[in-house]
């Protein structure tokens, strides 16, 4: 999501500008949350223009999506998401939740921010504002499906992962991913179209 | 849970023999997880006959709920469980989960246990063990439920659990109860009887 290209006329930044972006970044989304932090409010933080965190970082999700090293921001997700028959998207989000989470590379980022999210207030606040208004409600308002199923097959995802990675539970953990699926996907299935 | 009638012949322990034995329980149980720790040891732990810890405590799973304040023992959730029409063991799951959470003195306790569980692996060990064996397995067993749906089942309640008090997740924090066991008692009724 990144965009390298040289643009005439404009100094690209130090070798490490887009790292001081990221840190200034961390800063601010822990401070103000995700809705109240800008694009602006970040590049004054980092003392750069804005255009120049903009030549980085498309959106404020995908700024954010990096900052929190993040495999997938909402902007690659919400799409697949919506691609494809409304009568397997219980599947698609399934498939594609226990595919992220399947990696310890992908893994280990998401569940650090959720982690973070159940110890420490600020961090809460922060993953609320990104999980709802960046990734939930996105997919919910297109569908036409009231946030709160969404928020419920939310909750069904989260504790999948939280006792399949974290709590470890058996046989969850060691679970065949196919057979999870097959279990998974008509609930969450449900919440999007009963 | 606690059985304080004196019995005869019997030195009751002194004043705070009770709090003496649960503050053994956590460190054995901290340490040994829940699978190993024995009501043998942890009277060894106190410095007390076994007799005594049985006098206070009933079972292993009531001294732990003890310990760590939980509002509810195994031993009472499992039969209510149980009791009732099996085609609306669903409803009264969820239920009993959005009751005992719905008050924040009963809740607390279960959040603080949930919540170490993901922060520190020694947690999560005694968190795990107590979860499946002394509470789901006992609940699929007797049902004939394969153990990979209940842990589904309580996937669903641990993350509506967190995203409703922890991340505080709207519409899901402030949402009527009612509202919620409709929404989510056919979820779990489907992991008990499909």
């Amino acid at each position: 999501m990144n965009d390298v290209r040289r643009r005439p006329g404009r100094r690209p930044g130090s070798a490490d500008t887009r790292g001081e972006i990221l840190t200034a970044a961390r800063r601010v989304f822990a401070e103000k949350g995700f809705d109240k932090a800008t694009v602006r409010g970040i590049a004054r933080e980092a003392k750069v223009d804005p255009a120049l965190v903009h030549h980085y970082f498309e959106t404020k999700e995908g700024m954010f999506a990096a900052a929190m090293q993040l495999p997938i921001t909402p902007d690659e997700v919400v799409p697949l998401l919506l691609e494809g028959p409304r009568e397997e998207i219980g599947e698609r989000l399934v498939r594609m939740i226990l595919g992220v989470t399947a990696r310890p590379e992908t893994r280990e980022p998401m569940i650090a921010l959720m982690r973070s999210a159940l110890t420490n207030e600020q961090a809460a606040a922060m993953f609320r504002e990104f999980i709802t208004n960046a990734l939930l409600f996105q997919v919910a308002d297109r569908l036409g499906v009231p946030h709160l199923r969404i928020e419920a097959a939310f909750g069904q995802m989260y504790g999948v992962v939280m006792g399949r990675y974290v709590i470890k539970l058996e046989p969850l953990a060691s679970a065949d991913p196919e057979e999870l699926v097959q279990l998974l996907a008509p609930t969450i299935q449900r919440y999007f179209t009963a």
